[in-house]
C-alpha cells in the first residue's frame, strides 16, 4: 500500500478546484451545487477475495461504497457500476446473481443504478460512483482537542468471516455462516448517518480498520488520541471465540478493517444528544477514547488496562 | 461485443430512475438537479494497444470520455480517473507522464480532478468519471423524419494511426506522426458543443464508427436514413493515402471509429444557423445524408454513386 501513498501524492499536485474537497478526504463535495461523489474499484484477489459468489460480492462491494456517502451524513441517490471480467466471469448464471443482489441493495438502501460499463478483462474488478445531494457534509481533519471519539456498531466480525473463508479457523456451521454474513452484507449505519450533524466534528468510516482510519481522520492535525480497547464493541458471538482461545485477545482483531461502521468525534457537551439518538434509532453507540493536543504520541490502552503500543501519527502500522 | 449487449439487457432490468436517461444513452441525467455524468472504463489491448506512452493513452482516454458529454452539449466541469495497475505501469517515469499529460488536458479543457483510486492489479486499465452541469441536453433517438445528417470535423484519420501502430501500414515520417497524433489526440468539438441546442434534434459522438453510431442514435426510433460517403469530409492527408493505394477506398475507412467527432441531425430549416455557426466559429460542419420513415432499409450511397449495401436497424454490422 506504501507505493499507493507515493501515487496519491503525485496526483495530489494536480489542481483540484479550491471550492471541493481535497484528494485526501474519502468523498468529493461540490459545495455550490450540492453535489457528493465517491468512487471505489475493486479487484478480484485483493478487495474480495474470488468471484464463487457473485451475489455476496456485488452486496459486499455496493455497501463498501454507500458507506463513503453514508460516513458523511450523505444519502447515497444513485449508483454506477462498471464491471471488467471475462465471459466466465459474465456467465449467464452469474448475471442473475448480479442483478438479483443489485435489485435487493436497490430496494434495501433506495439507491438508483444510474449507468455504467461492462468491458473485456481476463482480471475482474468493479469500479462503483455514488452520488448523493447535500448541503453540508462532515470533513475528515475536524476533531477539536478533548472530543470524544465513538464508533457505531460492533467491531471485528467481518474480519472472523475472512477468516473463515479462507479456512484460517473452523467453526461450527452456525457460527461460521454469522461471521460470513457479517463479512459479505456489513450493516451500514443508515439511520444515524442524517443525524450526524447535529453531533459529529470530523468522521470517517471503518475499511481499512479501527486505528488505521482514527489516525487518517485526524492526520493533518497536531492532535493525538488514548483509545480504550476495552470500550470498543464486539458481539457475543466473537466474545466466544475469545473466551474459548480460537481468537487469541481482543487487541488482535480490532483494527483489521472491513467494518464499514461510524467512527467519529464529538465535543463532550454532545454526549447527551448522542445517547438519546441512539436509543431512539435502536442502535449502538459507544465512546471508545479522547482527541488530546498536548500529548506528543497516541496512547491505546488494551483491554487488560495496559499501554499497547503507541502510534505516531502518520506513520503506516499493522496490529 | 455481442456478449456485452447481452449485459446491458441484463441490467436494463434494473430500476433506473424515471427522471434519468435510461442505460441505453450515453451519458446520466438528473434534470432537477442538472446533473450530467458519464462513466467508462478503458483495457489495455482492448481500449487502448499499450502503455508505452503514458502521455499519449491518457489524453486519449482523457478525451474520449470528455467527449460523452461535448456531443450531448455539456461542458465538463470535473472528472474523476481510478486506475489498476501493477508498480511498472505506476513506476515513477510513467507517473510523471501521467500527471503531465493529466495537467496540459486539465488546462486545455478547463476541468478539475476531482478524485480517484490508484489499486494494484496486474492487468491495467483507467476508469474515468466525467461531471458537467447543463439545464438541457441533447438526447438520443429523437431524430425527425426529413431531418439532414450532420457530422463535425474529419473521419478516418484516427484509424489510419491506429494501423500505423499496429505496423499494418509503413508511411514517411511526417505522415506517421500526423496520424498517430490524430489517434492519440482526437480534436474535440468544444466550440460548437455549447451551440448545438440551437439546432441539433439529437446527437451522439463518433467512438465505435460513423455508421454503428448512427444507427446507434436513432436505434430506438422507426427511422432509417440515406447516407453519401461522398459527402463525409476526410483530410488531405488521408485524400493522398488513397490516391496513393495505400488505403483502398474511402468506404472502407469511414466506419472505423474513435473520430470523437460529432454526429448530429437537425430539421432542414435549421441549414443556414448551421452553417453560420460553423463559419464563425472556423470548423467543418458536413451535412452527409437525410432521415427517412419511409424506406424499409437505411441506404449507404459510395463515393462512386453505388448503393453499396443495406444496413438493417439493430443489426450489428461492421465495414
Amino acid at each position: 500500500m506504501k507505493e499507493f501513498e507515493i501515487i496519491k501524492k503525485f496526483f495530489s499536485k494536480l489542481s483540484v478546484r479550491k471550492s471541493s474537497l481535497n484528494l485526501n478526504d474519502d468523498v468529493f463535495f461540490d459545495k455550490k451545487n450540492n453535489l457528493v461523489i465517491s468512487i471505489d474499484t475493486y479487484v478480484e484477489g485483493v478487495h474480495f477475495l474470488n468471484f464463487k459468489n457473485p451475489h455476496h460480492v456485488i452486496k459486499k462491494i455496493i455497501r463498501s461504497s454507500l458507506s463513503d456517502l453514508i460516513c458523511k451524513g450523505v444519502k447515497p441517490k444513485y449508483y454506477f457500476i462498471s464491471g471488467s471480467g471475462n465471459k466466465k466471469t459474465f456467465s449467464k448464471y452469474n448475471l442473475i446473481q448480479i442483478v438479483k443482489s443489485l435489485k435487493e441493495e436497490q430496494k434495501k438502501y433506495k439507491i438508483f443504478l444510474s449507468g455504467g460499463d461492462t468491458v473485456f478483462s481476463k482480471k475482474l474488478s468493479f469500479t462503483i460512483t455514488t452520488v448523493g445531494y447535500k448541503k453540508k457534509i462532515i470533513y475528515r481533519n475536524n476533531a477539536k482537542t478533548l472530543d470524544d471519539i465513538y464508533v457505531t456498531g460492533l467491531i471485528g466480525d467481518s474480519y472472523i468471516g475472512q477468516l473463515v473463508l479462507k479456512k484460517k479457523i473452523k467453526l461450527n456451521n452456525k457460527m461460521k455462516s454469522y461471521f460470513i454474513k457479517k463479512y459479505y452484507h456489513p450493516d451500514l449505519q443508515t439511520k444515524i448517518s442524517s443525524k450526524l450533524n447535529n453531533f459529529a466534528n470530523t468522521s470517517i468510516d471503518i475499511s481499512d480498520g479501527l486505528i488505521d482510519d482514527l489516525n487518517k481522520l485526524i492526520n493533518k492535525q497536531q492532535l493525538s488520541y488514548k483509545l480504550n480497547i476495552k470500550q470498543i464493541p464486539i458481539s457475543s458471538n466473537l466474545q466466544k471465540l475469545i473466551k474459548n482461545k480460537i481468537i487469541k485477545n481482543k487487541s488482535s482483531i480490532i483494527n483489521r478493517g472491513d467494518d464499514y461502521q461510524i467512527l467519529f468525534t464529538a465535543t463532550p457537551s454532545k454526549s447527551g444528544i448522542i445517547k438519546k439518538t441512539a436509543k431512539s434509532l435502536g442502535i449502538k453507540v459507544s465512546k471508545i477514547g479522547k482527541i488530546h493536543s498536548n500529548m506528543k504520541e497516541s496512547t491505546i490502552i488494551d483491554e487488560n488496562g495496559n499501554k499497547i503500543r503507541t502510534y505516531f501519527k502518520g506513520y503506516e502500522h499493522q496490529f
